[in-house]
């Protein structure tokens, strides 16, 4: 092959993937639409038109000639300049994933998400894990056959294949490393704050209603603090919060409670780091695999990163508890930073994941972690799940659930046939926390900065070392070349210990 | 060629025509958003998406497999039932339109189409019509390029050619006959108009301000009482009012005035008039040629049936005045229906056709549609616009245009590359008034139930004889089906004289 017909390659790959990427914009608008204003009796067209923008994506994606133009392309590879270079890559290792399930599963795959998923709606809502197993037996002997094609493909394991999707690079190992740690640390960790905190004053109520319109302009007020640019988003309500969009149109969402301010604020901060993440992602690149964001991890050490690092810290909470009292009217000692903080830093053990603090979360996580490994490895079937959590909550947590629509059933990704996704909210929480450590080193105002609910110094770290990289480095080399370290545990411990332990 | 090739030729149309649908669909989708939600920042990325999708369907429709198909299943259409038989030819006049134009010069429109959109946004605010002549220029001879084409391929004039892709089966030499006798009708008409109202006292004032959640409060009551289904649709802002969505989750739009509430009232009534003929269509045929709209005459049959026949009804409009009162706390003569209707039937020549009353309304139609005529067949230059339309608002309506502005470059259709288009209002004005009377006599009650805000009975008429037709007949035929006779003006002028000269 010449290299003018790599370069020819290259430049009709580069259009296929903006048209990959331009439906996957259209897609990200259907989703967003569907979650947040289409009627209910839309639910049918929309299944259609969105089955049907991810059958022409796959379509595009799988052609025999993009196999062509990748194998042409990279014959003279080493031609390229590096974002090039590193484009082509990602193009061959998203190509390698839509070609490694064979066509017929794909389909079988995509059924038999949605049917379990529909009826995981019902079976939690009636707490009825019996009319869910036969449904979730057969996924997951699905999503067993798909691992089992892609760690052929790869040469890795199933478990690893599968986790490779939503992480790039990422192995289990790494991830039994450093879980193992956690498991070692956090239940002492969460012994002692707890004893810490039974001697420590209770928070004081803060008593709503707090209106809707009133926390929506807090919410509005705070993305802005925070850099959301309003002539590139919105702010939306929906069942789960979520961000969606693209990065020029980036749509995040929260939803509120009249009697609880406090979640639905702290939802807005996550999603405005997912936000801007994708909306500092290298927009040269907007419309190439290399332009997009880095996998789950680093997704999610951006939203935590604001939420759990710079949002509940001292600093931040002492400026947000004046603007608090303002706009809701508050009066007296509830509404002080202490007391705002002392809601913030509740901790304790609890059978929700989405609701858990920051201490126990990763508890939570690390049972899933054990439980789909074991289901992908058939040493645990579907049916057994209620006793296994039942055993791994005991044993992390020290907690028996009452039921299983609070138990195994709390979650909506395995039924909607996401294995491998779980661990990527605590590798993100320790990501958040070394990036974190690290631009605090390298800002030093930061913190005087966040005490004034300035994130100018924070997200111009941020942007420089993890949001402009786009795709064109693994998650551990973005880690590694911003912090100085491999992702590790460190800086979580230390973070955990100077909130929850110092003062 | 087997019948039974045939026949398989015929379900692998249907499929691909399905994928159509749901491509449009996520287009409706994407251009409801663009209009509704959007925020600024994303209007680039968004032209990619529906450049994108548009290219896509381009492509799937004008595949060479699609004419071998088409063709394939044409040798055994007798062999199909009457529906599948129509919608196979609807498959045919669909390709036959997108394959006319060759594909360099779809590109070039398109490409001139939004350049010169935009241009006419910054000349008509600036009232530079110097600045906009140029690209008109450059995009009419590109559209009679088209039209030249399309007219060899359908062996029809270039004008109709292009009025067949709004019209189906419309010809200019039946416009000619009844705007020929509109024009001898109306002036005289109006002038008859002009002088009772001159005796008839003036409408008192509704003052306002008129709170605009309490008018979207009012019209989602109207839009209730007309039968619009909210588990199936939406009522939004936008800058524009239109219908928008797919048949199953029906957008529509409106724009608040806060010192007015009547245009925007009834804004909603035309829309969902339009609403309901999508969601009115056979739901057996949702995805397929068949079971779409049939063209832009008896779409806008169906929004001036609600909005001028029913909705301005001196029924209706009784039902509705002690509503208006409530909502908005008006009190006094003012509030009566009396009044109400002096509001909604004052009647005489003004510039701007959008906001014409229903007597004026066609003279605004017949000037486009001549100066369009005249530029499709080159009798008329781009540049000579300002001249021909003064001289042609002075002899249909008496009066001077004080600028281009509000002139000649009022509207958006031209601009954005539609000709054929204009026609398609008046008509159906004269659709919807033949259809209302034959409704009127149908069905005994529907006047009473109109003087209750009754709309079951004109709804179920005009879903038997429009919406449920889909586009199995022609729109004559659908007319002629409905009432008996050919598309006339004859019920039209009685409704004028009846609404406006009687009493």
């Amino acid at each position: 092959m010449s290299e003018q017909n790599s370069t020819t390659a290259y430049a009709t790959l580069k259009s296929r993937f903006a048209r990959l990427s331009a439906l996957g914009g259209a897609q990200a608008v259907l989703h967003w639409d569907r979650a947040t204003m289409m009627p209910e009796g839309g639910a049918g067209a929309r299944a259609e038109q969105q089955a049907t923008l991810s059958l022409i994506a796959h379509e595009t994606l799988t052609a025999p000639e993009t196999a062509d133009l990748l194998a042409s392309a990279g014959d003279s590879a080493d031609a390229l300049a590096d974002w090039d270079r590193a484009n082509l890559n990602e193009m061959g290792r998203i190509h390698r994933h839509a070609t490694a399930t064979p066509t017929d599963l794909v389909s079988k795959l995509s059924y038999q998400k949605s049917k379990t998923e529909m009826i995981w709606r019902k079976a939690r809502a009636a707490n009825d894990f019996a009319s869910l197993a036969p449904e979730l037996t057969t996924l997951v002997a699905l999503v067993r056959e798909q691992a089992a094609a892609k760690a052929e493909a790869f040469g890795l394991t199933p478990y690893d294949a599968l986790l490779d999707g939503y992480d790039p690079d990422r192995r289990s190992a790494d991830i039994d490393r450093l879980f193992t740690d956690l498991e070692g640390f956090l239940p002492d960790l969460l012994k002692r704050v707890m004893d810490k905190q039974a001697s420590a004053p209770q928070p004081l109520p803060l008593t709503g209603p707090f209106s809707i319109p009133l926390q929506e302009e807090l919410g509005r007020d705070v993305m802005g603090a925070l850099g959301f640019d309003f002539a590139h988003g919105r702010l939306d309500v929906s069942h789960h919060p979520f961000t969606g969009g693209v990065p020029d149109d980036s749509r995040i969402t929260t939803r509120y409670d009249e009697s609880d301010f406090m979640e639905s604020l702290m939802a807005v901060i996550h999603e405005t780091g997912h936000s801007l993440y994708e909306r500092g992602l290298p927009a040269e690149w907007r419309n190439q695999p290399v332009g997009r964001s880095r996998g789950m991890t680093i997704h999610e050490s951006q939203s935590l990163l604001f939420e759990m690092q710079a949002g509940r810290s001292t600093q931040f909470i002492s400026a947000l508890a004046p603007r608090l009292k303002k706009i809701f009217g508050g009066e007296g000692e509830a509404w002080s930073p202490e007391n705002i903080l002392r809601h913030y830093r509740q901790v304790g053990p609890s059978l929700i994941r989405v609701s858990a603090d920051e201490i126990t979360y990763p508890l939570h996580v690390i049972l899933r972690y054990r439980l789909e490994r074991a289901m992908i490895a058939g040493d645990l079937v579907p049916a057994d799940l209620p006793g296994a959590w039942g055993e791994g909550m005991n044993t992390l947590l020290g907690i028996t659930p009452p039921d299983d629509a609070d138990g195994c059933m709390q979650d909506i990704h395995w039924p909607s046939g996401s294995f491998g996704y779980f661990p990527t909210y605590t590798l993100g929480a320790l990501a958040a926390a070394q990036l974190f450590s690290s631009a605090w080193k390298a800002r030093n105002n930061l913190g005087i900065e966040l005490g004034k609910a300035r994130f100018v110094e924070l997200t111009s770290w941020v942007r420089e070392h993890v949001h402009g990289v786009g795709s064109s480095r693994t998650p551990d080399e973005i880690i590694l070349a911003a912090t100085g370290a491999p992702l590790g545990t460190a800086a979580f411990k230390s973070h955990l210990e100077a909130r929850y332990l110092a003062s």
